[in-house]
């Protein structure tokens, strides 16, 4: 049932030979990764302006225009650092990746730490914004808001679950009408204003407030705007999963985004400042500039609406093609548990698809899908990532001073810089508003990965063989003591005490009794058995039996040595039926646990199936 | 740590042999066993009234009391009834026994499922009756009448793993000041009244309505108050509980609850009547006459609400002593899981306590404890089992037409007759309030205890040795073939092997191969421990390496003759940290339930313990 309803949902199992078929083209790339950029259109311009607007009123756009530019600029100055990246890293140049190598892996594993944040809260922020975009244009939805949230997210971890392919195709196209809704509603919104010189309704509400631009105010609204540039590390990350020549379709891809970003965001914010838009709870700042340029109830409206969802739908699904992908990465190295190195069975990393999953639906029914409560935690740790890997490639060439170092050193210090300025104007303009939180959970996340991996270690250290593999094979005979233990004389019981006279070289039956008249009958029933096995008993006042079995166990192993071991042998009944299992005891779990951690003690499990 | 904390709350743990001084003398058996019944006052009139005021207005108070004649008859004939039962059951005589012995197990079970049910109504309603009685002493607790109402039955649980003996004595004594308050109550009431001629200041809201009492509404009201009546069943359930002579201590307390009850709720509903007191949500009747009596502020108001609500918490006590009681005789039958039977540290029988603490705690916050919503449920099940024990008992002396049978099955025939009665009338008055889920709840409780004792039945058919027990050891030797996994060739490995080679008469060395590089490397160094044994590689393209290893099991198990048997030797990692075994797939695990339904595979597991 469970095998059925999974192979629905997933499709049919893949063979690990199938992977190089899973890989992406520049045209399938391009909506997978550059999403997260692309969609910041849809809350960027709208941060900007909530908080520029209650300071300055109407004299608002001016600014919001200028920090639209500065934020094109710094997005500029990043493409062309990251060209240099993926130049140097063809099997992915993660800013952990890059970090690790050049900083030493301390830098690493901030890095890693901030880039997991963040993917986790690009999942939760951009499916709560593309809701938002929904409700805008079906206020009567704005109720279930969580509920359609959560769902987005259930059938993106599943899209990822089938594989990669399959989920670029079906959210690509979508993708492409968006760019062209909005590249349309650019050129229609410009062409209405400037050719047929119409003029825009002014928002009714908004004052000629007097106050003017400061260095603060604009920093605060270059740090909201600075959401707009969370997916740029997508591509750089991701190179593994294009096609041959991957590094080439890599940067071609970046450079696209690039165009992409700098045409709609740009175009957007003009707009914005062009039909003097004011952001309301209700309804996006895009949705009301799409009614203004083609009226409320138009096709183009809803096809704006519909377009700006799937590619919030499409930013949060980078994030589930690249945070399992450096959970991957991690657990190789063994800093994050080894499940999330294992691939499922569409070669998707099935682990880390359902931990973002879970992370995400929680983060999202936490805030109750209301985006204004995770952005102030949000970008702040791509920054400190987009730094340290800047920063890495920079000492790279610093320390190598070969060919055109000085150029490229010059090109990643550059971005360096302007990335941690940016990461401190972000730090500090939303600190008290939650980036608090993002600063007490990289260094945890630091210690645990540390923790991890010290584990890992301890664990292979203990499990390597480091003299003379031939040498550790017992020449010797090993005399083998049985304890079969015995409640009660039935059929499992024979089982294990035949088993135990096929293996043992000594053989002892142990009961331990807390009933007297009991364990009379025990005893009679077992004298009829006619084997020359002793029966050894022990007494439990307090009714403790496994308690009693250890101590007895511990004290036989105390009196042998090394040419000696212990075996316990203990029937388990199969029980079929999963409500069953709650009918019986679980105290043999509880001993062999027990057991388990006397080192030298070896425990045989006879299985005694029921049948019903 | 854990242990610490629960030997602290729980004290000592406790022989089997202590069990016999833990038992009641009348003196402390009476105020556990019996406040179920007592303790009914405190919303037994309240119930009546509730039914009676919104029709009748002005005259309600006669027509109330004759209501409370009735249910005190009722009570009488139920305790001429019990005494016979408690002469011919000495070993404890619930109504599950008594319909079992002479109705069939069918009648038995229905007894047992009611009974059930109403225990676990009891605790919830009364604790929150209970909480009722400290809200209305203290108004400012109203809001958090949920928690103090779980915190209660928590304290109550803790007191019941504790062992009987000590929970008696930390009870029994408010009980008898419970009844001192409340007697003192009644006979300053009526003093006050009848010989200094005061006249008590009349409920303002109430007016003549010019209804009459009619049948239906007789009936509503007898329904409603009803409830006062579950906790007979108590003391003949708890006779195992007394110190010898038990039985004949068990009917003085029968006895004495009769007169008590008698007195306490005929004087409580004769004070009602003649101070007119009307019920209200935010204080309870009692409290309301308390308060006329004694003045609002006076010591003796607080002393009656403060040991009501240490009785009504008695009455949880009740069915705290007794439902694990008929709980572990349901066990030993095989009717419920076998672990309600078992006795805990402190003798009680733990498992039964928690259950009713969590069912109880859960009800209590579904309800917001609210009693009200609860009362519908309440009584019809109680009522229903008092019919099948008291027709049970006629049964018995109708067969046995022995002695006085006559005369005794007269009493039981009319004990029956009445309580069937009672039964139609709270389930038809009742029905669409609530007591419809009932009705539901009984035949599926039934339909589960059937369905558990099967299983155990089928259970003891398969171990039970039913030809001659020395036929079945096996005579000839048996030929032991040892299959060890291997992923990589580290010293688990190594051990595994180790005790491979002094156990099997043949051994092969068997690796699923996900990748041909790491095939090669284990081929070539396996080649260096220089053992003479086969290292057998399968390949599983489609990374379903258990699966593999199964179908293996499964080929060769086919090939081979029944003086052969197939052992699986694994090693397993003993991890000291819990959160370290999230860090290891949980592999071994399902490859162990998997080979345990295979019937004939042996499974050894070699604990490898990880050093820290």
């Amino acid at each position: 049932m469970f095998r059925k309803i999974q192979s629905l949902l997933l499709g049919k199992t893949l063979k690990t030979t199938d992977l190089h078929g899973e890989k992406f083209s520049v045209l399938w790339g391009l909506p997978v990764l550059s999403s997260d950029a692309i969609s910041s259109v849809a809350y960027a311009s709208e941060e900007i302006l909530l908080v520029l607007i209650p300071i300055l009123g109407l004299a608002a756009y001016k600014p919001m225009l200028y920090v639209a530019i500065a934020i094109t600029v710094l997005l500029l100055i990043l493409v062309f650092s990251y060209r240099q990246t993926i130049d140097n890293y063809p099997h992915g140049g993660g800013s952990y990746i890059v970090a690790s190598e050049n900083l030493g892996k301390g830098a690493g594993l901030v890095a890693a730490a901030s880039l997991t944040i963040d993917y986790m809260l690009t999942v939760a922020v951009s499916t709560c914004a593309g809701t938002a975009a929904i409700t805008s244009a079906f206020p009567a939805l704005l109720q279930h808001r969580t509920i359609i949230t959560v769902a987005v997210i259930g059938i993106l971890a599943i899209g990822n679950l089938r594989g990669m392919k399959d989920s670029a195709k079906l959210f690509g196209i979508p993708t492409y009408l968006f760019m062209f809704c909005i590249i349309a509603m650019i050129v229609t919104g410009i062409f209405k204003v400037v050719v047929l010189g119409e003029t825009p309704a002014q928002a009714p509400t908004l004052k000629q407030t007097g106050e003017s631009l400061g260095l603060v105010l604009f920093l605060k609204a270059f740090a909201a705007g600075c959401t707009a540039l969370t997916g740029v590390e997508a591509v750089s990350d991701g190179i593994p999963n294009f096609r041959d020549p991957a590094q080439k379709n890599a940067k071609r891809v970046l450079g696209l985004l690039a165009v992409i970003v700098f045409i709609i965001f740009g175009g957007v914010s003009f707009l914005a400042t062009m039909y003097k838009v004011s952001p309301r709870p209700d309804i996006t700042v895009t949705a009301q500039i799409a009614t203004q340029i083609f009226g409320s109830g138009s096709i183009m409206f809803y096809a704006v609406q519909a377009t700006t969802a799937i590619i919030l739908i499409m930013a949060a699904n980078t994030a589930f093609a690249d945070l399992p992908l450096l959970l991957s990465i991690l657990a190789k190295d063994g800093y994050v548990p080894r499940q999330f190195a294992s691939r499922g069975k569409r070669l998707g990393f099935s682990n880390g698809i359902v931990m973002l999953f879970l992370v995400a639906s929680t983060l999202v029914i936490a805030v109750g899908a209301d985006t204004h409560l995770l952005l102030p935690l949000y970008a702040v740790g791509v920054f400190m990532s987009f730094t340290l890997s800047q920063f890495g490639m920079f000492m790279k060439w610093y320390k190598s001073k070969e060919g055109k170092w000085k150029h490229k050193a010059a090109i990643n210090g550059f971005g360096a810089l302007v990335t941690a300025v940016t990461c401190v104007i972000i730090g500090s303009t939303k600190f008290i508003h939650g980036a608090w939180i993002i600063f007490l959970l990289i260094p945890f996340f630091v210690l645990v990965m540390t923790r991890v991996r010290r584990h890992y270690n301890k664990v292979r250290d203990n499990l390597k063989i480091d003299t003379d593999v031939s040498q550790l094979i017992k020449k010797c005979k090993v005399s083998n003591h049985i304890i079969v233990p015995i409640q009660t004389l039935n059929k499992s019981f024979i089982k294990s005490l035949n088993y135990a006279l096929a293996i043992g070289d000594t053989i002892e039956v142990y009961h331990v009794s807390t009933n007297d008249e009991d364990t009379a009958k025990l005893q009679e029933k077992y004298n009829k058995l006619g084997v020359d096995i002793p029966l050894v008993i022990d007494h439990a006042p307090y009714r403790n039996v496994n308690e009693t079995l250890l101590k007895y166990i511990d004290k036989k192993q105390s009196e042998f040595d090394s040419n000696e071991t212990i075996t316990i042998v203990m029937p388990q009944f199969v029980i079929r039926k999963w409500w069953h299992q709650t009918l019986h005891n679980q105290t043999s779990l509880f001993l062999r646990t027990a057991i388990m951690k006397r080192r030298n003690i070896n425990i045989v499990t006879i299985p005694y199936i029921i049948n019903e």
